[in-house]
């Protein structure tokens, strides 16, 4: 019985602690003291560029081991996975997602993008149409952009909130006070209903990010991905610093808890993310589902069936 | 300029010779002349059991050219891919999805199962779950199961037909001539509007099923799978048979082309459905989107204000 995952145990409990060691020290479970200025966003936790390749290795092992726990996840049929990627342009968001979870069955992943609302969506309250792309039980949901977008760029932007047709005597000084409080109101809710929620800002440095313009711009085959807007928005840098470090502040639970990723280089911020997915997935003590007496009943049954068939 | 793409250009064309010269056999453009009786299950393409290593070569390079062409695929954003898969239980649809797209960036990657439908899905025409979860274009959608549901397990139960409140006097003999013509129009429809349509059935045997069955049944890990509901499914074979007969002798077009994969042997299954996709996704002619001239003038300008930055 449970022949394979035991067999695949001892493996998966190396990866899951290496995962541990490399993740923890990004996590913000109390917020409350976090401060930017602190943490380095070209942080590589002491490894330099002769470790990429070990850092490829343990990011391919954690593939490895995340397409064993979303298998497990999927047929247990009890938790959702909800993972919330925030960041700057540039910092990788995309990159991440693919180089993580490129490997995960694609039938138990789901990523949804939320770009500028469309007018069905501002006719809807904010969390609207990032609630109803919540995972199923046995998945994973990848927001790309999420409802966070709410105390970032609509914070940075103030005609965005105009925008938004609330009814005015709603707009007070409070309104970014309840935003963070319903939006931990939220996740308090779905993490008591079974979603696993852990979130991503990738940390990337204003001079990393102008490097990376650059080589947009210079190398054709990365120009599609370049809009002139996100030079514009960059100007913004300093209001989007204080936006994410209060959003910080304010949303970081254990049971929701914030990584704070150094994203100035690619290859360890793909091996932070995935270190965390697979610790935190390790921790919900994932198994594939045995059978109850009544289920064994139809199993002998259906097999007798079977095997007195005519032809 | 096109660096990457010159140089991946001819490991991917070779790929797809392959890919073509595996698959082509399977694919029914035309089927008015189908008999199920011609093709057999356990069909490999005359590969033997030595073979297999081979057989797991081409899936791995068949899974590599696939996220090479998701990529561009998406960064073109001009066409969407909709694969739909259809098979008797056991047959392995939910392994060849798995083995085939991962690898696949979940980004540009939806897979969408349809089991029986819900009662708000029942208030709406039959085509209306599956058309509202259709791809977006630049990313590849995966119907795991679909409307053809409603050519096949419906035909076989009348009473589901009967469950779907339809009003009475159009329900008539024409029904499943209507349905099939209704298919064949929608499809149409969608190649029309830049969505790429593949449909695999994946053919098991009769005799190949009851003994995935008894694994499932003697195989404790393999237990969740099993619902007793199967095997009584399986006492229509014959009217199931008959069903996916017709289905593909009323909507195989070139456009929108049946394969029928043979299923017997799960390895050899995955490297046709693979070299399937493959094939179809290299003749859309994807390629990196090219700027145009005003796209070009705004990156210069980017460039300029990036470069003379203060900080």
């Amino acid at each position: 019985m449970r022949a394979q995952s035991d067999k695949d145990t001892p493996d998966l409990g190396r990866i899951v602690q290496g995962a541990r060691r490399l993740s923890r020290p990004y996590r913000v479970d109390n917020g409350r003291k976090f401060r930017l200025q602190d943490v380095d966003p070209g942080d590589t936790g002491g490894l330099g560029a002769e470790d990429k390749p070990r850092a490829r290795e343990a990011l391919a092992s954690g593939r490895e081991a995340l397409a064993e726990l979303q298998d497990m996840l999927y047929a247990q049929d009890r938790w959702a996975v909800l993972l919330v990627f925030q960041a700057m342009d540039a910092a990788g968001k995309d990159g991440a997602i693919k180089h993580v979870m490129s490997g995960v069955n694609p039938q138990g992943c789901q990523v949804f993008s939320f770009k500028a609302p469309t007018s069905e969506e501002l006719d809807h309250d904010y969390l609207w149409r990032c609630t109803k792309s919540l995972p199923e039980r046995g998945r994973i949901g990848i927001f790309n952009r999420s409802y966070y977008e709410e105390v970032l760029v609509v914070k940075v932007h103030p005609e965005f909130l105009a925008a938004q047709k609330l009814p005015p005597k709603l707009v007070g000084k409070k309104v970014w006070d309840h935003r963070y409080q319903d939006i931990r109101a939220l996740e308090r809710y779905l993490s008591r209903n079974g979603v696993l929620i852990r979130k991503f800002f990738l940390n990337v440095s204003r001079d990393e990010q102008k490097r990376r313009f650059l080589e947009r711009i210079d190398e054709p085959e990365k120009n599609w991905k370049f809009s002139a807007g996100d030079v514009k928005e960059r100007g913004h840098w300093d209001a989007y610093m204080d936006a994410y470090q209060t959003m910080i502040r304010e949303t970081s639970t254990p049971e929701s808890p914030w990584y704070v990723v150094p994203a100035d280089n690619k290859w360890y911020t793909r091996a932070v993310v995935s270190a965390a997915i697979v610790d935190a997935m390790a921790s919900l003590g994932l198994r594939y589902p045995k059978v109850d007496d009544a289920k064994l009943a139809e199993l002998t049954a259906a097999r007798k069936v079977l095997l007195s068939e005519k032809r």
